[in-house]
Formats: structure tokens, C-alpha cells, sequence
């Protein structure tokens, strides 16, 4: 059972992992590496017998749950860092906090061949990806003791993918995010303070202005932001306030999909295939429709390394100013 | 000019660097690298026309500044992320916040000889290197337009350093950084809820335990923090209580060079000379002896990369105990 450990004095909790830490004396020191590669992907096709059995997938005809014939399979990491099983036990040690490592954590293995970037993909697997990350979201919410869940996609080594098939992740954890409860607290803040919401607020100035801007629709707006921490950092939001990803509709997620898709075939083509993540924000499972938070996914290219600096004030240093990305990914615009 | 911003959400300021950003259209997009490595070193005895003028040296006997005979040399970053001259500026762009990017950034040259690793320096340079970041703290601490003085080392690619000869930076920021501004919320509110230190209470509480204690001197202790973010994570703090990092005393600024030295010899052995970042984190240049924040060295190894994950949600994975950890370098401690 891996262990969630809170830090005293900044609240953020990080997680020992079960898998591979938390061993008696003396530990294991190649623990310390990342997951091995295997000789070959467990994530392709006929190959379903190498993974955990799949919990959920979107099937052709008459195909059966863990054999071929799938277009999106979803199976629980091999090497969780939260796992579904037993009781949180949230308890002190000391001054410490401390609980059990309990939720969720799900692959969600996109398409049945080898592809290894996204812009591979069939574009019309991109809305039922999508939609996966809804179902998978709504099926987390519904255990108690989960307060969050957060879908994420790490493209390339140095953005941190172990295994290189195209695939998202989902972890379902039993506390709110640090990062999450400070962009709820800020946009509470904002709220309180002028009656709006400050993303609502961010998509005004940004339409007006439009040098941020990269794509939009009816719909959603592509934007590079403001205080972009990363080069060619982009934010996707939806233009209509809303506090939660899954309360998405089907029209909603066919343009969102569509932008997406368009977003980062431009990304790969102006910087040549960068190592990225992006990551659904939305708002936590036992929050309503409030008015201050409104979700939205942060594509973030890994092509400069995060150094003392960073980690030592929170300070991003930037070398490409958000206006000149949109600009470099409008002219790579494809419509 | 570089330009500070703030993420208006979370508050956090972004640096988008003078030096290769803001540029007019089209953007170049080469600057989305790190900066290039020049064939020599830059940093190497008898090179010292390849950088900007020191402003501060420890030399030899009758040497002369910018040539050789010194132990260690401070330069301007030649690719500075703040520049020293100019003024804040501080406006608004609509719901924005921005500022000029005014602040300095000096590089610390370790030694004249091209060592890559701090361990590979002779010991007695270790004090030395120690008494400079003190003296370039107060020099920075006496400019008005400055709140906040970061001393960090990067080692290794992967940790972000861009030139291999042993090195340290300083950077003065305009504004209070973002994680130092969450440590001191974080330790006030312990303070005033409890009347005491939290890290004089963590002193206290891993010395009774124990487990994760990885040296300690009659000043000073070195110990892998309970909710560690990453494998091997290792912070020195002064026993006694302090805020500042400058207020250090000659004979404690020994002990701490001799307990930095070893903490840093016994990581490259247990992890074969990882990549890693270290960091002072000290109360902001305002603050007195306040009785609630406690100045301390952080060591973060970098063995293992950053995901989605933790860009999401502020939250760490970590493979390894901080139990494990600390066991593991008390074996292969050097007394």
C-alpha cells in the first residue's frame, strides 16, 4: 500500500509509491529509476494479455473484453500510485500527516496499432478519446472517497511517458490537489471580489486583444496565455462558463475535439514533434456548477528543462514571449 | 528589457527573458532551446575575457580582476533572466499585471579548474564558496527594488545547468516568489496557531525518531523531510533558530560547509553523481529575525522526470522512503 504524506508547512501532499518504495531495509536502489521499458508494447493489439483486464473499452461488434477488436481500451496501471483498494486511515504522525494511498489510476490506451503521437491518431478517434476521459471521470466521481480526478498526457521521454503507444491517464485522488485548491482559491478570490469569473474575464480581454489567441470555434478558444510558464504553453477553455469537463455535450465535444486535434498537429509541425503534456483542470467532484472555477486543458511543451530556479521560488523563467507562439502557430494553422 | 507577469489566477510571476524573447515578429523559434553550448569553457582559468566583468573575486595575493589567480569569480549572467538597470515599472494591461524584468543574476565560478561536480573541489573551497553566497546576498539585500535574493546550484543536463564548470547562481527578484511566499503562509500559520517554529518542531521531532536523520553536527542537521517530493529529497537546517541565511556565524558556516561536502559526497556515491538541483531557501530581505520562518538547504536529486501529473495537481511521486533514503546514505557516510 503506497502512503499519501503531507508537507507541514506548504499543505502539498506527495505519494510513496507502493510499487517500488516504502521496502524494508535495505532498500532497493534501482527503485530509484523509472519503470523498465519492455522489449515490446503491451499496449498494442493482441498483446491484451500483458496488461491488467481492462475495466472499460470501446469495441467493434461482437469482440470480447480483453482479446482484439478495440479502438480505446482502458486498464489499471501495471505500477499504480494509488490503489482502489482498502480504507484512506488518515492519521498523525507527530506533527505529520499522513494517510493510505488510496484511488484510482487508470491507462487509457488510445487506438489498437503503434502510433506514438497523438497527431497520429485517426482524427476521428480524438472525440471518442474524449469521451472516454468523460466516462472514466463520472465513474471515479461516484466513489466517495475520492475527491478528484485528474486526466493528464505525457508525450515523449523527457515529459515523462514510460511506455511510448499513445495513451491518457487517470488518478483519482482522496484529497484536492494542491495546485487545484490554489487556482479554486484564486479564482474564489476574484469572485468574491468582482462578481465574476476571472477565466469568463481572461476570454473577454483575450477575444478583444486576439494577439494570444491561436484557434477558436463557436465553442472553445485556443489561447496562448498571458504569464505562459512554458514556450508555447496553450489553454483550451470552453467560452461558456463552466465549472466541470464532464458536464460537456456531445456537440461541445466534437469541436473540442476538432481544436484539440488541430492544436497540436501545429505544436509537432512548428516544433518538430516536442515532448509534452497536457492536463484537464475541472473543478473537484463534490463542487456544483459554482460560478468562479472553469475548466479547461493546458497543453504544456517540455522542450526547455526546469532547473533550481523553478523549484526553488516557483518561478518560471520563459524564453518565448505567448504572443509570438500564437503567432508562429497561426501561420501553422491548417483549416 | 524582460518582463515579469502574473498569473492572474494563481498569482504566480513568469520571467519571459530579455535576452531571447519579446522579440518582433516572426519569432525565432531557435530560442525555444537552451542556450547553446560554446566548444570551451567559458568558466576555465585564463578564459575570463569570455565572460562579463566580475564584480566580485576571491583572488591571490597580486592578482588583477578578469585575469587569473582566484579561487572563485562572480560574473553577470551573459544571459541574464533579470537585468540590473532600469526601472519596475509595475502596470496593469487590462485584468494583467506586469512589470519590468529589473533584478540581477550573477553566476558563482567555483575554482579555476574545470571540475563538473561540486564534490570533485578541493574541501577547503567549500567554506569559501559558502562565505561568497552570504556576501553577494547582503550586496543584493542593500538594493531597494530588490525583496527576495535566490542562491541555487544546477548539476547535470537533466538538472538544468547549461555549462558543466562548476557553478552557482544568485538571482534578486523584484517581488516575493511564489514558493516562498506559500512556506512563509504555511509556517506563520503554525506559528500563530501554536506559538512555535514548525521547523524548529520538525528539528526536534526527527531527532527524537531518528529514521530520517542523515548527519548532524553540534550547528547543524541534515535529514530526508517526512513528505519528501523526490527520491533522495535532503534539507540542512541550522539547529538554532534563524531566518536568514546571512546571519550565519564564521563557525557555523564551517560546520555547514563540512556537512554540505559530505551530504553531496555520499549522494554521488549512493546514486553514481545523479543530477541534482540545491537551493537556500531564506526569509525575503524585509523580513527581521521573524520567530517564524527557519532558513534552510534544500538538495533535490533529479533521477526521476516530471509528468502531467505533477504539473496538474502540485502533487509528487516518489519511489523511495525517505526512511530508505536516509539509510541508504548513512551507509555509505564517510566519517
Amino acid at each position: 500500500m503506497s502512503e499519501l504524506r503531507k508537507d507541514p508547512i506548504t499543505g502539498c501532499w506527495v505519494v510513496l509509491s507502493a510499487e517500488r518504495g516504502l521496502r524494508p531495509h535495505p532498500p532497493d536502489l534501482s527503485a530509484v529509476k523509472t519503470v523498465p521499458r519492455p522489449s515490446f508494447c503491451p499496449f498494442c493489439q493482441g498483446h491484451e494479455d500483458k496488461t491488467p483486464p481492462e475495466v472499460f473499452a470501446l469495441r467493434h461488434g461482437n469482440s470480447k473484453p480483453n482479446g482484439p477488436g478495440w479502438r480505446i481500451r482502458v486498464v489499471p496501471n501495471k505500477y499504480p500510485a494509488l490503489t482502489r483498494e482498502g480504507e484512506l486511515n488518515p492519521r498523525g504522525e507527530g506533527i505529520y500527516d499522513v494517510m493510505n494511498g488510496v484511488g484510482t489510476h487508470e491507462i487509457m490506451i488510445e487506438g489498437p496499432s503503434h502510433f506514438t503521437r497523438p497527431t497520429q491518431l485517426p482524427w476521428d478517434l480524438f472525440p471518442d478519446i474524449l469521451e472516454v476521459y468523460r466516462l472514466r471521470l463520472l465513474a471515479a466521481a461516484k466513489d466517495a472517497r475520492f475527491h478528484y480526478g485528474l486526466v493528464f498526457k505525457n508525450v515523449g521521454t523527457d515529459a515523462g511517458a514510460s511506455l511510448d503507444h499513445n495513451h491518457s491517464q487517470l488518478i483519482a485522488t482522496p484529497v484536492i490537489p494542491h495546485t487545484v485548491a490554489e487556482e479554486m482559491g484564486g479564482a474564489q478570490r476574484f469572485h468574491h471580489y468582482r462578481g465574476r469569473c476571472i477565466y469568463c474575464d481572461i476570454i473577454r480581454q483575450e477575444l478583444q486583444e486576439g494577439r494570444r489567441v491561436i484557434k477558436q470555434g463557436g465553442h472553445f478558444l485556443a489561447l496562448a496565455p498571458f504569464a505562459s510558464r512554458f514556450p508555447f504553453e496553450t489553454w483550451i477553455l470552453p467560452k461558456a462558463h463552466r465549472a466541470h469537463f464532464s458536464s460537456i455535450s456531445g456537440e461541445e465535444l466534437k469541436e473540442l475535439a476538432d481544436i484539440l486535434y488541430q492544436v497540436l498537429k501545429n505544436l509537432d509541425r512548428t516544433l518538430e514533434n516536442p515532448p509534452f503534456n497536457y492536463v484537464i483542470h475541472t473543478a473537484p467532484f463534490s463542487e456544483g456548477e459554482t460560478p468562479h472555477y472553469h475548466w479547461h486543458l493546458e497543453i504544456l511543451p517540455r522542450v526547455q528543462r526546469l532547473a533550481g530556479f523553478e523549484f526553488g521560488t516557483g518561478f518560471f523563467i520563459n524564453t518565448v514571449a505567448p504572443e509570438d507562439a500564437a503567432s508562429a502557430l497561426n501561420r501553422n494553422i491548417e483549416d
